[in-house]
């Protein structure tokens, strides 16, 4: 019974959920479509085996025998990690673990089903069970606590629902206000004509390599929708091509080796184990969104993007640099959060965290989700929603039971704006490496404050400790105001 | 405890085998380089839920609890799989199973640097331990029998070595007496140039749904080895190219494709249980052989590919169909078994075969294995090995202690025999459709009579129940002496 025993057990486990990830990069990037049935009785084969060692008995004897004040720092971390897990799959009863995952399927498919049909309705029955489930999961979990906050632990350990709505209360007003007077000055050029997409991906292997991404240990492919996958030595990435539009390859690219080059370079010591991973999605999404947005569609790193996308497809219509970093940074009206630009996102985020609260907290009922919807969305960006799949069924989350997930997109977006304040509080220099295509300091500066160190801290402490400061929207709504502000002459 | 439950059971471990097999083809084909000592840890924590899942005493309570007299013909046929494996492995020892993973992962870098390096003796250690502990596992599993027997049956099941002997008995004189007269006269016109290695792809999926497989459930990709992998809605098959040699990229093909076309055609009833899959690596490879063989290389269906050639490449330097036939099936002095046209190939295999059942019998000292090696190829071949990369070091199945493997090869070739004389007869006009590139009637006869029935018979039964007889080296003998006679006119 000793910590060791855990640890090799614990790298068992590790190295299968490495191999059920897989399984998923596998289904969207080679599998054969006929497979999907038999794909379905391999994931649950999988599935099936990772419940039975996270909910083994011999976790519990081990967690109860070992003396956490024997450990080091780093042992004490995985113990935190392991206990966490184990605790929570405890106070889950089996058969409501079973009811969702069941449920979970049903409600996807409905899900899909009732967004190609522009149908509500049909969707609103498997919603209101997974909304019930998901209560009744919050209330064995929260141990009398806020339900929402037990759900939100499962994405951003320690997050409470409170402190993100104070931070999201002060960024809203701002960002409304923000996105009102960029939209109501006259809108930069747009991108037009056809781009190669052979080219379009050449660019993109080429941007994941500047950004350090290692090809080495990962490789870059096409898939429906951008992800990354894996941990540890093996980390894939994909992304997409749209011949009218390169920049969602090129920044969904910059976006998921964000979220890969953290994976890679969290210390080797912790590969396969607890602290082998990123920290929290709120952490991992700081750091896609610092390398995509912060530097990526920097006035420094475009003019360099710039020239490539010169040399990759000739003349594509945009005069200069200047014009470009405005091309790039252009706001436009949309329903969609994941084509939203830097200053609307986190208002999508915001709106379906308010709502999923209220649902959550049964201050909503999910027959009046639609119309909420709507209210919101024509308030915080002033048209209408003219059709369901543009509104409230356009996001997966719901219909998989990801209550307590969207508001960690915000959040990465608030941790970047703090790690870029203090990143260039001491790399003064940077935007000159940045003009010559050159991420490294800054992706050296990332690797030592935030990704070296995996789980072993808690998500806020990771971002105090890199910045020297507890986390604060202040300097996301700075940064935001300024760049918009300067970009659009307000 | 009901057979129901058994085969849930079975079926999540079957689910979990596909998924470990899938990881092979991961590995082959799309992992990053760097990614490989991971990868080692990710197998073996499968290998050892798989482990764990055969050996779990549940099977034998099980095994013990159900009476098969209330089962159907097929249910029956389960339990005979299930129970076979369950026995086997309850025989070997869990301390012998371990040393012999070890030692394989060990023999197989130290054969791979031996070859490498033209270094027998640097081998010989690792050999040496492998013979033993395959000698303990022989012993463990032959329960008094014979040693080599226990080891066959891993690929044949009810395969006896002095049966094998018989046939290969009947077939070596007649075939270094037809090798030796073919290579006497002159040569057939070789292949000269280059030829594109997309054009070849391109053909090699052509010829793939050509022979009808399923591209809805696979995939064609390239890799270092060709391979087929996969059973049920998701068989992928991998080939190779080489600019100076098209037909190694498109016979590998069909061979491959053959191996797929079983798994994809068996009862789809079966899918994810014991007889879901190819029943024995001879009846496998009778598959894979008869498409590549008495189908892909026949007079007929070499016309319709020299056509396709010619479309593909232009004028390649081969004036007709007949001279095509006789360059696809040319006879070349060489040393490497994958490499050997279909007459000389068996004599490669009852190499191995002799060698190391001598070997397991305790009769051949691993020291003087290589002697015997050059001694017996010199005899069979008439001239001597270079070097023991051509000789004895060239092939990967000892170092991973795979003993009784090789002869399936050639059982193979013999069942395609047998089942190209029973097809032919209920086909009378085969060459015709074949001509035009239509292997439907073939392929379909094939299905019926082997391929959809899985596990369902004994391997060779399921040959026996095909052809109306039991195997017989016979016909592959005469197919052999009159193609290639006619070829060489001897």
């Amino acid at each position: 019974m000793s910590f060791t025993d855990l640890m090799t057990f614990q790298r068992e486990t590790s190295a299968l959920g490495q191999v059920a990830g897989r399984l998923g990069w596998d289904q969207e990037t080679v599998m054969p479509r006929g497979a999907a049935p038999q794909r379905a009785e391999e994931m649950a084969a999988m599935a099936s085996v990772l419940h039975g060692r996270r909910t083994d008995p011999r976790v519990g004897e081990w967690l109860a025998a070992i003396d956490d004040t024997t450990l080091d720092d780093v042992g004490r971390a995985q113990m935190r990690h392991i206990r966490r897990d184990y605790e929570r799959t405890q106070r889950l009863p089996a058969d409501l673990a079973a009811e969702l995952a069941r449920t979970r399927s049903q409600a996807h498919l409905a899900w899909a089903e009732a967004r190609k049909a522009e149908d509500v309705p049909g969707f609103l029955p498997m919603l209101e069970k997974m909304v019930a489930l998901k209560r009744e999961e919050a209330q064995a979990l929260a141990d009398g606590g806020d339900l929402y906050d037990a759900l939100l632990d499962d994405f951003e350990p320690g997050a409470k629902a409170a402190d993100l709505q104070a931070m999201f209360d002060a960024l809203r007003p701002r960002l409304v206000a923000l996105r009102a007077a960029c939209l109501d000055k006259p809108a930069p050029a747009g991108l037009s004509g056809n781009f190669d997409e052979f080219a379009q991906m050449k660019l993109a292997r080429m941007l994941a390599k500047t950004f350090g991404y290692d090809m080495a240990q990962g490789r870059v492919d096409k898939a429906v929708h951008p992800f990354s996958s894996g941990s540890g030595l093996d980390v894939r990435i994909t992304t997409r091509t749209d011949p009218a539009d390169p920049f969602n390859c090129f920044y969904s690219t910059i976006h998921e080796v964000g979220h890969a080059c953290y994976e890679q370079a969290i210390d080797e010591a912790y590969l396969l184990t607890p602290l082998g991973q990123g920290v929290s999605m709120g952490v991992h999404e700081s750091q896609s969104r610092i390398y995509e947005n912060q530097l990526g569609r920097s006035r420094a790193f475009t003019g360099w993007l710039f020239d490539q996308m010169r040399d990759a497809f000739g003349d594509f219509g945009i005069a200069d640099a200047d014009a470009f970093y405005a091309t790039v940074n252009r706001l436009k009206n949309g329903f969609i959060r994941t084509e939203a630009d830097e200053v609307q996102y986190n208002l999508h985020v915001m709106l379906r965290f308010d709502l999923e609260r209220a649902m959550i907290a049964g201050d909503l009922a999910v027959a009046d989700l639609e119309a909420a919807w709507n209210d919101r969305f024509a308030v915080d960006f002033g048209f209408a929603v003219d059709k369901p799949s543009n509104g409230c069924l356009q996001d997966v989350h719901w219909s998989e039971g990801l209550f307590g997930y969207f508001p960690t997109y915000s959040l990465g977006n608030v941790y970047a704006g703090c790690l870029n304040d203090a990143m260039r509080a001491d790399l003064p220099d940077l935007d000159a490496a940045l003009a010559q295509g050159d991420t490294g300091r800054a992706t050296k500066w990332l690797g030592d404050k935030v990704q070296q160190h995996g789980g072993l801290f808690e998500p806020r402490d990771v971002i105090t400790r890199a910045c020297g400061a507890a986390p604060s929207e202040a300097p996301l709504l700075t940064y935001l105001e300024q760049k918009f502000g300067a970009l659009y002459g307000l």
